[in-house]
């Protein structure tokens, strides 16, 4: 008997040697276009958070495809977390370190102070980005209570920066 | 009494002068963040559509944030049209032709021969990216059913380009 977790699981698609030689890519994209795959990974990125978020941050842009899901379906509101220069009126900014230079994200402060914010995005790699979209949500005066990502690339450690994850997936 | 497609509709913030003066930018941000009017929206954006098509294809960025949601709400899977360069193995692209210069889209090849697809944008503008989108929908074997968008802006005439739009809102 297979679960409809490891039936997702089973459609990620692995690709040697991509962005760069010696790096395992994972594509989500098989699994993101299978109805049920995508229903059980949402539900999952739900359930230990249930009840307990007023509204969905999603990172773009891999994030932004999975928040919309999980904020829909937790009847919440969604609050999109954009790369600089995409938003008229950024309320806050958050620059941040890659491994190359820097990055920079901001939102639109429409949230309330003290609302409950569950930060979404694909992967959980180095955590420096969902490092730097808990300070933000921070800054607008929500209250991170939990990150959830489809999958986690354990080997990174991005766990250490970002409190209280949940990852569907390990890699 | 006040319908929450009217009440969700309130909630889009006009910004003038942006990203260029005379023009005025719509905000769907504030709409949402708030549960209701998300729902609202999603379920205005299916309803025409609903048992026609078996996946959505969103539009990156902004209509990730949509296509996530109306493909978990009308329990279909979802395919991501993504800008050039984004995906390890893209199966087609197609060029098109912007105010100044030239943009590309791309996407994998997850759906089979056939498959009935909902495309979902957050704006009907020109219909450059959504006509190119129709393109790439159909170089990979899908036939599009129809095209559903949160705003059309009437002015720009996209609607030309785009057959069987559906938007929830205009302006």
């Amino acid at each position: 008997m297979t679960s409809a977790i490891e039936s997702a699981e089973s459609l990620i698609r692995t690709i040697p040697d991509y962005p760069e030689p010696g790096v395992l890519f994972r594509d989500i994209t098989p699994l993101l276009a299978d109805a049920a795959a995508l229903r059980a990974v949402i539900d999952s990125m739900i359930e230990p958070f249930a009840g307990q978020f007023d509204v969905v941050a999603g990172v773009e842009a891999r994030g932004f495809l999975l928040a919309g899901a999980v904020a829909t379906v937790a009847n919440v509101g969604l609050v999109p977390i954009r790369k600089a220069g995409k938003l008229p009126r950024p309320a806050a900014s958050v620059d941040y370190s890659l491994e190359y230079g820097t990055a920079t994200i901001e939102a639109h402060d429409d949230i309330a102070d003290g609302t409950r914010v569950l930060l979404v995005d694909d992967v959980l790699a180095t955590g420096g980005t969902l490092e730097a979209a808990h300070t933000l949500v921070g800054l607008l005066g929500g209250v991170v209570v939990g990150t959830s990502v489809l999958m986690e690339l354990v080997a990174l450690g991005g766990r250490s920066l970002v409190p209280d994850v949940h990852a569907v997936f390990v890699a």
